[in-house]
């Protein structure tokens, strides 16, 4: 797994491994524009809250480097806009919006430098740019840790030989580091506490067949890989102790917006008495919605579901849904996790 | 639809729509003999409890006839050989084993009579190929009724605009009539009770997708596609007021065993206080058994959940689970519909 990251930065280019043809193919695309980056996000080459918010944050860094800016004032017209578009690829993860809005931060705060300090106004672009780049590469550094982080607080939450459901795909391939759900999970089975994973394919993409199943298996994780609507039969029948998964939002109450699935996986899991595990950065936290209702639910196009790869599985001209994520209320899960440690219910992230 | 049926029956050959290659491609295959029709059943050609059960007394009917046999001495061992051939097709949905049965009472009772009613042992034997064959006959019009009956019970249950999900295909693909469930559906959608209903596309086997929702779609009857880890948003999004599946074997404490993914939908069904019912002929009713803990559940082939057509969606050589079915235990379900009425729990269903 050490050589399987989501991107890597080189040259002032992203390179983003393609995740729609894993684990067959292995294949980096370059971004080499904010454009690019966005593409990317918005055509899931690259998905996962965390490595989206990552993958933005170049995007950024890389607006700011695209272009031969005469003066700040047009460099900053342009990072402007260059955000909205980044904004504009997916709608539910909030990293995006938080990695956009810090990178703002920061290039404005140059910007906003007194010109003196600067021989030129060339010279002040340049340290900009540099700067931006810098602040993107300090998010995933910082990612990374958090990730760590995270992986330890989780780990404390499993007993030994605990088999353990995940759904989708919150391990490295989603985020900078190690993963968040997959990261707690790895943890725990390092401590000896895991005995089998079982990872639900996640249609319609399959996050959990292709990347997540994948990544135990690259780590030699005992994993079992089972179709969604397996999950039930699976606590009923192999004493399942704990389900862990990642997150795209969550708000100030704890509900949790995550890939579709994941609100009825919290449902079978409290008909169970399975507990049931959240686990992302606090970077996740949207402090600026009350509740689950206020987060905007993508709906995908529905190819994605009527065809697996260039088969069709379905009649022509069928009517479909597709949200692509749901909303699970925060009494459904027994704890989140963050890198600042485990909040339990009622939640209160302050 | 009317033209679209799983199997007909003509010169004494079985044709069986190869259920496989639905909805794309429309190829009928023909069993000459038993050992054809357990393959058939083996490998889904056909599907669906009595749909196979129907099939199965063809299979026993077409046993009396392949072979020319000397005397009934050897058509009976022949007989009772085909029955264990094609017993071991598939393991859980019992009306097989009432099929079977039946068709071998009936056999017998002619093998039975007194030779003297015969002008030789090749009329005998005449006659119980033609009572063979006019018994499979029986059975299969007997499902065609028996589903009217369960249609015309189930839809008193529906109110009006009822928004309804269905799992896997409990259809006229999966039966010799209108089908089960999906014959509840269309009942009540001709009372004018239905607004939409929401199909499973039901992994591995997407009977939802492929033959479920063409089926509604040939019937034009509003259909809404949805992956399996949908329902629980969409009863929580789209005011979902029924669940109507179908049934491979009930118990006689009215635990059902059915299609994988019934069990947690009838979960998410009781978390959401929607009706879960269960639409199934009385055959499927195995009053030999207590509890659905004797229910023996068909582990599938993990082909058949890591390949999707030729293509591969999960890593190589990766651990999975396939059981082809759950059991739903009988306080989870609502009411269940056969063509003698409505029962409800706890379950009697002298």
């Amino acid at each position: 797994m050490k050589d399987i990251r989501p991107f890597y930065w080189k040259d002032s280019v992203l390179f983003l491994i393609d995740q729609k043809l894993l684990p067959q193919t292995i294949v980096y695309v370059r971004a080499k524009n904010h454009r690019q980056a966005a593409s990317a996000i918005k055509d899931m080459v690259v998905r996962g809250a965390p490595a989206i918010g990552i993958t933005a944050a170049f995007g950024m860094a890389l607006a700011c480097n695209e272009r031969k800016f005469k003066n700040t004032y047009e460099l900053s017209k342009y990072v402007l806009k260059a955000g909205e578009t980044l904004k504009k690829s997916r709608p539910t993860a909030v990293n995006l919006f938080w990695a956009i809005g810090r990178m703002k931060k920061k290039i404005f705060e140059f910007i906003s430098t007194s010109n003196k300090k600067f021989k030129s106004e060339k010279e002040k672009i340049s340290f900009i740019q540099k700067s931006a780049e810098k602040e993107a590469l300090n998010i995933w550094s910082e990612d990374i840790e958090m990730n760590k982080k995270i992986s330890k607080f989780g780990a404390k939450l499993f007993k030994k030989n605990t088999n353990v459901i995940t759904h989708c795909n919150a391990g490295a391939l989603a985020t900078g580091g190690i993963g968040t759900a997959v990261g707690v999970i790895t943890e725990a089975y390092r401590q000896k506490k895991v005995k089998m994973v079982y990872a639900d394919e996640t249609r319609p993409y399959l996050q959990g067949a292709r990347l997540t199943a994948w990544e135990f298996k690259q780590q030699n994780i005992p994993v079992t890989l089972i179709t969604d609507n397996m999950a039930g039969y699976m606590m009923k029948t192999e004493n399942v102790k704990a389900v862990v998964v990642g997150a795209d939002r969550i708000t100030k109450n704890g509900d949790t917006a995550n890939k579709i699935g994941t609100y009825s996986l919290s449902i079978l899991a409290k008909y169970h008495k399975v507990p049931f595990y959240v686990a992302a950065p606090s970077s996740t936290i949207d402090a600026s919605k009350k509740t689950g209702k206020e987060i905007p639910i993508e709906e995908r196009s529905w190819e994605e579901v009527t065809s697996i790869g260039n088969k069709c599985i379905a009649p022509k001209n069928i009517k479909v849904r597709h949200p692509a994520f749901d909303v699970t209320p925060s009494n459904l899960i027994s704890a989140i996790i963050t890198e600042k440690g485990i909040f339990r219910y009622p939640y209160n992230f302050k």
